[in-house]
Order: structure tokens, then sequence, then C-alpha cells
């Protein structure tokens, strides 16, 4: 008998007939004489329907009552989907973030998970119950209700899985699995059958969309085994674990990318000790994420600091920067939109040295500019012309053979 | 500086403008210099979209999981309510049922309150927050959801009202006050500007529907002084207290009537010790509220038993006796449907031997037949043909003047 946390999204909760889709998975995986502990999120566009409700009555909703408010949509659909496992005659109870033991720090909208009390959870598993819980919430110590921010449902569903020490952590999702790169832009891609939590989290990182990198990386840390699968097809998804029992040996596994990137230069600063500190210091504390960060030195008195940020923030660093100007001491700016980041991941790179220049030739024989680079261990990453960003993802996909990963079938 | 707690119906909390007119209502208070709990219930037809949603997987869903999904209701008013009073810059805090210290019996769908923990609301009120909590719910000592049944929310309002030792619990809905009779139904009606717990729970239980009987019970043990007010309209309500401050020092105070009556007459049933016993034992176990009961001895061995019920339950009634027959040991069944309950109601009544005379005698003048009859120290009701329910509270209405209330306005 093995346990199984099992995590089904928004989209697969999405309504009541999903729902009892859900409920048969369950009771499959019941029938097999599993243990089920399972995850759920909001129902589709509820959340979306609760935040245009707060925007009725304020612009700017405290994060507090935003938790408050957003926490409600796990909690209706966990009872909806113990009551039609009810009425298949499954033994079911649902339990809210906070019942569930599921402590969180105190920080609303995106706070994290610092403690797990089980108890709760095994003793219902004990009495043969199905466990069904609410993602994406928690509790603080002083009874707080919190949320875990984006991906918080995956955080969820591998913070129990590493907590009730369960065999399998399924994340149920509307893709069949983790593909080479997106097959909604690129017709050639290929489901891997398993892949690494490096690999995957470089991946989530560079905004594959599959999987938050906080769940993949919960799921390093304690060694979970996860799959993402499909919950509307039955077919076998990706398993990501430690090592990936690679099925070709591939030295790049997957091709990322994202555009809406906005490349910002910041010239003339003058080259001293604090200057790189002082600026990303700066953006940080005013809540811009920055990606990608060159520094270019120009003589031993001035140096171009250039640096990648979404799109979305792009006034907004423009006016930080300039605010601060007296302090950087920066002579101009300058700045690029309509770009786009496009990444190879692989483990295998480790021990190739050569990838990166085989990507930086193929995107240059197809006339590809690249205007930033950006590398680590089993990644690299250039930044490209938002309009090429497709013919590079597809160049790419070709050209480290990615098509030809045989799919693999139970 | 009073302390004061308020509660707003899920009419008054029914969409976003009028959650803001709340909000308006609560500011004044809290600028009058009061201290302010509010306690609200879920937006309008929110508690039905919920049902509707229960009902898409189940018809039969269990206790628990219905409470699960109706505290989500309030959940979410309470943090639009408080987002509105933070936009407007007052410091509000919004606090579930269980976060509130709301302690209940481990009873589903209609629990009672059996404590509540005041510490958590007095500290907020001490650093000067408006506390916004959700109503109709509570959470077991094992920590389980509970809802408090019809009429939930204004009892939570008295719980903390009596709990926290409030000046007063303002009940606000959608009439103005409490009223001599449904001005719906009769025109002439007026509205009381106070009347006794007793009278308000003869009211209540006869189906006035202003208040449920549990709060005001409450309220009565607890000595909260309660008012029900409008929250649409700036007008005085109606003060609920000890001793009605008697403005015309009235016999009756109050007309309560309700069609969809059936009476049922058990016949022939023999006249033994146990025979009233085990035929309401049985209705009783089978969830049937009977109300009122007439019992009718024919000869030393045989009595007929009357007693009435809502018309729904009438098919359910039928199927119990006969399924207990042989344990009844009854001759036959005979029913009349279609008929109404019309009380009247008023403390003045104990010193008063004459008024039920006077209520028969004026049915009478206009031709109505009374069917059966029941009486408490402080009420009359009487079962009648439903066709002539209008008729007769407006006959009864005027014989006892309740139209020359004078509405006493601030």
């Amino acid at each position: 008998m093995a346990l199984v946390v099992q995590k089904f999204g928004g989209t697969s909760v999405g309504n009541i007939e999903r729902i009892k889709n859900v409920a048969n998975r369950i009771i499959n995986m019941v029938e097999n004489g599993d243990q089920v502990v399972v995850v759920v999120s909001a129902m589709g566009k509820s959340t979306d329907e609760l935040v245009a409700l707060a925007k009725g009555v304020t612009e700017k909703p405290s994060k507090r009552e935003m938790d408050m408010l957003l926490s409600t949509g796990e909690q209706v659909t966990i009872s909806i989907l113990a009551m039609a496992l009810q009425e298949r005659g499954y033994d079911t109870v649902s339990l809210t973030g906070w019942q569930a033991g599921i402590i969180t720090e105190a920080c609303h909208s995106n706070a994290r998970i610092l403690n797990f009390e089980k108890e709760k959870i095994t003793n219902y598993l004990t009495t043969g119950k199905i466990v069904i819980v609410a993602g994406f919430q928690g509790v603080t110590e002083s009874g707080e209700i919190t949320t875990l921010g984006r991906g918080g449902s995956d955080t969820t569903a591998v913070a129990l899985a590493a907590g009730l020490k369960a065999d399998r952590c399924d994340i149920f999702t509307d893709v069949t699995g983790v593909f080479t790169t997106d097959p909604r832009v690129v017709k050639e891609a290929r489901k891997l059958s398993s892949i690494s939590y490096d690999e995957m989290l470089e991946l989530a990182n560079l905004g594959a969309g599959v999987l938050h990198p906080r769940a993949v990386e919960f799921a390093k840390n304690y060694q979970v085994k996860l799959t993402v699968r499909s919950s509307m097809v039955e077919e076998e998804g990706t398993m990501i674990e430690e090592e990936a029992s690679v099925e070709e040996n591939l030295v790049v596994r997957g091709l990322a990318f994202e555009s809406n990137v906005t490349k910002i230069s910041v010239c003339g600063m003058p080259n001293n000790i604090s200057g790189l500190s002082n600026i990303f210091t700066t953006l940080a504390a005013n809540n811009i994420n920055v990606d990608i960060i060159i520094q270019n030195v120009i003589d031993s008195e001035n140096t171009n600091i250039s640096f990648s940020i979404n799109s979305e923030k792009f006034t907004e660093t423009l006016e930080v920067l300039e605010e601060n100007r007296s302090v950087l001491l920066f002579e101009e700016i300058q700045h690029e939109t309509g770009l786009a980041k496009v990444s190879i991941v692989g483990s295998g790179m480790i021990s190739n040295p050569g990838v990166a220049g085989i990507m930086f030739k193929s995107l240059s024989d197809v006339g590809i500019l690249i205007k930033m680079v950006s590398t680590s261990e089993i990644k690299v990453s250039t930044v490209i012309d938002q309009n090429e960003m497709v013919k590079a993802v597809e160049t790419l996909h070709k050209e480290f053979k990615l098509e030809e990963i045989k799919v693999l079938q139970r």
C-alpha cells in the first residue's frame, strides 16, 4: 500500500463535471489499494471573481484581508470534492490549511511553510479516510490565515508529501507532463519521461509554468518523488527526481522562453566598491525583480551596468532609478524593450563544455543577434529580440535533437 | 464611550454598494466615539449559490461538508467589509468564527454556542481597531467548523454582546423595526418603539421573521439590550428589553400569522398513560416539528389527539404514523390542510383575562371559524382557514387598536 499525495489545480477542478472526474481519479487510486491525500486549488476562475469583488471596494486591499478573502476559494473546492467522493460512498474528510496543520511564517500573500503538524492528517488516514486539503493556504502561530503565493497549492502538496513521507506526489494539471519546450509554440516539442530536480528548477524559474520553483525546491530538499501529469487524459506523466533516469542521455533536456523582457543599462556609474550593491539593493527595496545582470567596466573610473526586468516594471524601474540618481551617480540610462529570453537547460552541460558555443552559433546561423547572456552550471540563457523568439526556440529544439525523444507510454 | 455590537444581515451586505453603505453606518458610530464590533452574514444570494454548487454533486451533502462550504460565505463578507473600512482610513480587522473564539457544540448545521473566548476581540478593541466577525459560524473544541443554523448571525451578535458586556446590540435588517404585524399584509401595521424579550420570543417563534428565537432567548438570558433597525433608512428601530417601556400600555402588542398549516387528528387511540408520549416521541424521532397539540378524551377507553404541523411535512407525517400503527394502535387518521395560524401576543394579557374571549368574538363576528386554539401566558393562537387569514389579521389589528400606536421618532 502506497501513500500518495495528489494535487489538482484550478483548471482540473474548474466546474462540477471536472470535480466529478477528479473524484474518479482519486477512487481509482483508492481501489488500487493506496492511501490518498488530495490537495486542491480554488475552482477555475473563482479567484479572479474574488479579486474583482475586492477591487469593488478598494484599489489597494490589505494583504491580510486578501488572504482572508482568497482562502475561501480552496475551502469551497475541498467541501465540494469531499461531497462528490462521499456521494460515491467513500469515507472522506476535507481540511482547510489551518485544520491540516500547515503553519507558515507571519507574512501575508506570499508566506513560506514553516512547519506541518501532521497528526491531524495521519489520524484521519488511520481511520481509512480520504483526506482533502485546501492548497495555497496556511495559518501563522498566532492564528492568522495566510496564503502561499503563486504555485502555492503545488507547495502545499509537496510539503504534505515530505511531512507524511509519502511514496509519491502527483501534480495533476492541464498538461500531460513536462515538455522539452512549450508545445503550444513548438509543435515538435516532446514530453520528457523524467527530469532532475535541478533541471526542473531551472525550467520552472525560466517560466516553463508547469510547476512553481518553490515547490520544486521543496521537493528537492526533502527528496519527494514528484510526477506531473494530466487530470484529463490517462497518460503517463513526467517523473521529477534526484537523477533523471536519462532515456537518451540528453545534454540539453529542455528549452524555456519568455517574452516581455526589457533591458536597462545604467551608464557611467563610478567604478567603486558599492556601486553594484547600491543599485540592486535600491531596486529590491522597491520590489523590482531583476533577472540577468551584466557589468561592463569601461575604464578604471566608470562602469556600465545592464540588467533585464519584466517589461511591466519598466516605468517603475526608471522612476526608482531617477529618484535615486543623487546616490547612484550614473550619467544616463539606456533601455531596450521588446526583448525575450530563450534558455537551454540540461544537467549534461556540466560535462559538455561546448554547449553554450553550439547555442550561440546555431542562433547566429539563422541571423539572430544575442543581446545578453547568462549561464549557470546547467543552463544558458540568451536575451534576443522578441520577434525572433519563436524562430530561436524552433532552431534550438532542432539543434539539440529534442524532437527525437521517444515518448514513453505505459 | 459605548461598546456596541452591530449585526448586518445578508440583504444589508448584498452587493458592493450596500457594503460601502454599511461601512458608512459603522464609521458614524466610530466617529461618535463608540467602540464597534460588527457581525455580518453572507452576501445576499451567495449562500444559495453555494447550496446550488453542492447540489451539483450530491442530493444529500454531509452536514460537516455543508458547514465547511457555507462558512466561506461570511468569510468573504468580513474581508470585503474590512477592506471597505480600511479604504476609508479606519483601522479594521476581520475574524472568522474560529478566530473570534466562538466555540460551539460538536454538531453540524445547527450548533449551539457553548463558549466565547473573548480575549482575541478585546485585544483588538484595546488597540483601537474596528472588529468584523463572521456571523453564523463557530468551531468545536476539536477544531471542526460548524454553523449555527437559521438566524445564526443574530445569535453570533447577541453572544458577542453578552460576552463583551456590550452596551447594546443593534440588529440591522431590511425592515425598520418590529411591527404590530407584517406591514406587507396589513397596511395599518405600526412600528413598535419597544417590546419585551418574552413578547419578541413569542412573535419570533410565531414566525414574525425579524429575529430568530434563539437569538432573542440568548439576549433574554444575558439581558442584552437589543435593537432592530434598518440598514438602509436612518430611522429609530425597536428596542427589545426586559420590560418594554410601554408607550400606550397595550394589552396586545403584536399579531403573528403563518399559512401552510395542516391539522392532523389521530382518532381512537387507547386512552392509556403512554399514548401521548408514544405519538410525539415517534414524530420527534423523525424530525417532524409539531406545533399546537389538543387532546380530546372521548370516553374512558378512547382518545383523539389533534396537532398542527407545517404542510410541507404532511406526507412524511402520515407515513411515519402508518409505519408505527402497530405501536400507536389508533383507529384512523383525519387531516385538514390549507389552514393558517393567527396569534395575538402581549405581556398585558397576564393581567387581562378577557383577551382571548375578545379575540374569539371578534373572529366569530366576521364569520371566521376557529379550528384549534392554543394559549400561553402572553399569547393566544388560533388555527383557521388559510383563505381567511388576512381578514382575521386585519380584524384583530383593528380590534386591539394596534393601528393607533404612535410611531415615535427621534
